[in-house]
């Protein structure tokens, strides 16, 4: 096959019938990203692909690294055409890696460019995309709207006023863009910044939190401030999924401790994690928002770095750390009290995912198809492999048909090509099974099963309009 | 390929024709199931295909509850009928699913239906299988005839009277039933029912049981009546794979203790439980039966429906506990007494698949081929993928050629296709080594290879005469 | 394809000319290996196949082992031939083995045969190669010269003399036989036989040891007079990777008791290998040797064959102990001093890939391109599904480009086929890339990938000249 044709990862005929005909023109919805809302309501332009490209993406600069690169040319202040450089000239070591083929469709896709990225070619590249950036074609409205969006779902905090997406939802965007409540914050008991956050949670709110109580009161006004402002997701990110039973007595009194300034100890916060978490998931089936739990990801593990850069700038890796006991009484908990709200799991640990299915399967209910879900191959298994080997696990060990498909978890507005890099393969996938005599090629079935995965299964699970 | 095609699995003409002339016509040893005795004494006529298939197959209700039917069409008091319907609508979502596979194979094979399963085709599938069914050429007898079986081993209590099996054993059937040990409650210190257990044993083995050597006297007892009655295999169900050194001594006052009604501890249970399994081991290795060990299952996790439903209804799921030192020095703590019985090792964790391939090679011997082995892809793992990898991690870290091959492990009469599944698969996997020319194209050797996989090793494993 | 045909392992056109132009003259360094230089400096002439691939290599024993072969004719006095015999007779059940593939490889590329190996062929197999090797031109360094080695490095003890190596190292052989440094017994502080290392250590090093302060003297001493005689890489050997923080004035504390004759605490050998393995890696740092780390295996399993034949014999297994968060602090450690050496991470369970080149990417720098690598896929893994799996993780979750590729880990001369294995793989998996449309068919680019990884990517990694 020519290189980046028109059929990438579509191997057969069948395989591009069932992606041009019914998985390629259907909007996307993105339920889980990074994307800064004020970009979309300041309708940002970029000054040129470094700053589109490289002023964030941490999983480019750790090819950078790899290959050498000085740190100046990645988070320093080297001139903004030398760092697109240095990042063009590692590309082509990286066969195989996601970031290759992701940056060719991007230029492929949004700038018309079908050549190779390398160094010979950076100059090429970072004059023909300044010029189209330039332009107000290419304001990051209007890249959301080229990528056939039609709903994104930001990350936000439970103290975030959501002034820009109360903006945007005035506006006749061509999309929609809701915000998803994310208190990991409110979780994290052990760490130093956890007071300085009930305080900020205390002003937000307009409660004063002393008690456990308090502190549920000031996080529910949040949930039904996001609900109102049409929070459908909720998101949790979990170094590790705990699960240590514990009375509301208990957590009121290791919150008491914390507030004091006294360091909780290992148990207790997993103690007051666990009670918490239950807390939660008892308000999102309340709201009926979905309940997103990631974990098994160990965050800034490089110290010099991390003074240097802060968080989310490349240093992080996957955990092993997940116990399947924990996550099945974890909704055990709950469907014993008829409180288990829709759910998503990923683990960061790829060899998570067979025993996350066939635990998710223990708690379906309420008449909601794929009501637990396994999500999509997350962050570092977000590559070809890493989706084949989602969508192998999911089919056969749940029910493919029910997957509400992928999403971006990215920060930039161009990584929408993800979405056709998952339908492309989720089309393979399908037709390889009727190639091989194991699914008949019925027409019918096959456009419902792959469009429902592409779109209509996540515009169900989360309640979307027309 | 035609949807359920005569080749389905069968990528190649080698596949092909090593199927066809060696696997295909070979009978079957199904030397782990879950068939109830007492069916095929009584000839057992299924009423429907409701009965056949959904009466107690679990794994057919998770998928419809991952689909979001209402538990009446599952376990309720729905129509005979609506149930299946039920069933045939969740199907085509199923894609890659082995379950979809399965269906599709046992219609066609027993049934010779070869249409889709679906909403649409559920009548006129529930009416012709019915009509079939009820006919005595269908009876219980008959289904497992067709199935080309030569001896299937069901799983049994030691406390069991093996009245079926005896009963069975006079019978020309065409085929034998032989029991196996599965002594799972006299291990289980820790649960409320243990102490009841004991007393059945005791009555039963009229013997009565006050210290651990009157146990092990009556355990004997009845490992020397199963043996009188044919077993050739045991098994053992353990959610977690514990190895706690413990002298005879301590056995005793710990199980002293539990007869007391005391609790024991988490450390104690680990303890008794090494005992017990070194114990059985030794007696296996005394009476030539293979030991299976089963383990990485969490069961019963959902506590609604385990009330509601009870136990192997669909709630239980894989665990990821296994470690790897705990089976090594079981295997050792044998080894080293010259007591190691032939052993099959499941984990449900597919992880654990390459580490258990490079265990067992460290205790082969007896100038027995294979004398340890990796069992087959179990429950959860028994798919397309499934089974492929454990091909590859039995040929890569073991030895191919010794594999005893497949079993059931069903409840369910027409479950005899799985077999049939595996052998194509098995066909393509070698075929695919010949077509790498990884492999000779030596008929005599891929015919003893491919039958003896399928049927010889496993009939000499456990000394099955012609 | 032809059985061992030239174009083995390659499945497409461009497959075969990537191997063939790019690929297969190349030299070899095998960085890791177990060769005994003795054999090198006397330029041993092997007496039989018997002797070549029989006499130590214990992954042929294990599948004797595994096909019921009584030890008489694994490690026995059995008669040469008939011991070779033996094997053959088990070689046609190892389908899908890598010793199937490699044995024929080896029979092919150093002695011209062939045919297949089984029973029928011992005879003749063992009668062609016994006249070919018992010629002077296939003496140990003939074998070495006619695989086209460049470089092979040693594992050896930090007591040891190296006579061997400084003798090698006045001739001129063609190739280069440097010594690796491996510390084990200086770490393995709870092992009986500590003490009688140490002392062994003083007096190699000319340095009492009654201090941590005179046994660091001392290993500097011996790294020092490694360093002269060319190492280029350290090894350690690690049945867990630990990381327990130790100050030094712990570290003396726990060292002092040790060298009195008591045994140290489970944690406090934790703690004493932990601050050994930093001290050593800052060391390696200082001398710009590269770090290898294997982890993962548990070793002599087997208590009654260990007494009978000591280790390596065929009794170790996979451990499945990885806790990512001890390899990330370890290297963070090392960063956060600026004294993290080159470093290669092994670990014995193959579901640790993916998460380890998440780890190593957070700790890259000093402008060498990998500086921290994911070694090739070692022991049990190495195999073709194991390789592709390999490549598969690091192209994915870090840079294929930057990766130093393959190594024998073999005691055996004649196991260099397995570079040839490699990089057959390598091609293939690289041409499949291009096949699909994913990698630009660029001449230039591919000859630059695949000579870097097959060859200078560790030239350049350890420094060797031209």
């Amino acid at each position: 096959m020519k290189f980046l044709s028109d059929d990438i990862l579509l191997e057969s005929d069948l395989a591009k019938e069932l992606y041009n005909n019914f998985a390629k023109d259907l909007p996307i919805i993105d339920y889980h990203c990074h994307i800064n809302p004020n970009w979309i309501l300041e309708d940002k332009v970029f000054s040129d692909i470094t700053e589109l490209w490289l002023s964030g993406d941490h999983y480019k600069w750790r090819l950078m690294r790899n290959c050498g690169v000085d740190e100046k040319y990645i988070t320093g202040d080297a001139d903004s055409f030398e760092k697109f450089k240095a990042f063009c000239s590692c590309l082509p070591l990286c066969v195989g890696n996601p970031i290759y083929i992701w940056c060719h469709m991007e230029l492929k896709t949004y700038f018309g460019y079908e050549g190779e990225i390398n160094a010979d070619t950076a100059k090429e590249i970072y004059d023909l995309t300044k010029k189209i950036l330039n332009s107000p074609s290419f304001s990051a409205r209007n890249i959301i709207k080229k990528s056939n969006v039609r709903l994104l779902c930001t990350t936000d905090d439970p103290a975030d006023d959501l002034a820009a997406h109360k903006e945007l939802a005035k506006q006749d965007l061509g999309f929609k863009v809701l915000p998803s409540f994310r208190p990991d914050k409110a979780l994290n008991i052990e760490l130093p910044d956890f007071c300085g956050y009930i305080k900020n949670l205390a002003k937000v709110s307009g409660i004063e939190i002393k008690t456990l109580d308090d502190l549920t009161k000031a996080l529910e006004n949040r949930l039904e401030y996001f609900a109102k402002n049409g929070c459908k997701v909720s998101d949790h990110g979990l170094t590790e999924l705990v699960y240590e039973e514990c009375s509301k007595k208990e957590a009121a009194a290791i919150f008491k401790k914390a507030l004091k300034g006294s360091k909780v100890s290992d148990i207790q916060a997993k103690k007051f994690k666990t009670f918490m978490l239950l807390y939660f998931a008892k308000q999102y089936k309340k709201y009926d928002m979905a309940m997103q739990l990631h974990f098994n990801c160990l965050r800034n593990n490089n110290t010099t770095m991390f003074k240097k850069l802060g968080p989310d700038t490349g240093f992080d890796c996957i955990n092993s750390s997940f116990e399947p006991n924990n996550l099945a009484r974890l909704l055990n908990a709950l469907a014993s009290q008829d409180c288990l709200p829709k759910t998503i799991v990923y683990s960061l640990d790829p060899n998570d995912t067979r025993v996350i299915n066939s635990i998710i399967n223990c708690f379906q209910g309420d008449g909601i198809k794929g009501k637990v879900q396994s999500g999509a191959a997350w962050w570092f298994n977000d590559t070809k492999h890493g989706i084949y080997d989602h969508l192998s696990a999911v089919s056969e060990y749940s029910v493919l048909g029910n997957f509400i498909g992928m999403l971006t978890d990215s920060r930039s507005l161009t990584s929408y090509v993800r979405h056709d890099y998952f339908r492309r393969i989720l089309c393979n996938f399908i037709a390889r099974a009727v190639f091989a005599g194991e699914y008949p090629n019925n027409t019918d079935n096959l456009k419902k099963l792959i469009q429902n995965i592409s779109y209509y299964n996540i515009k169900r699970y989360i309640n979307i309009e027309d």
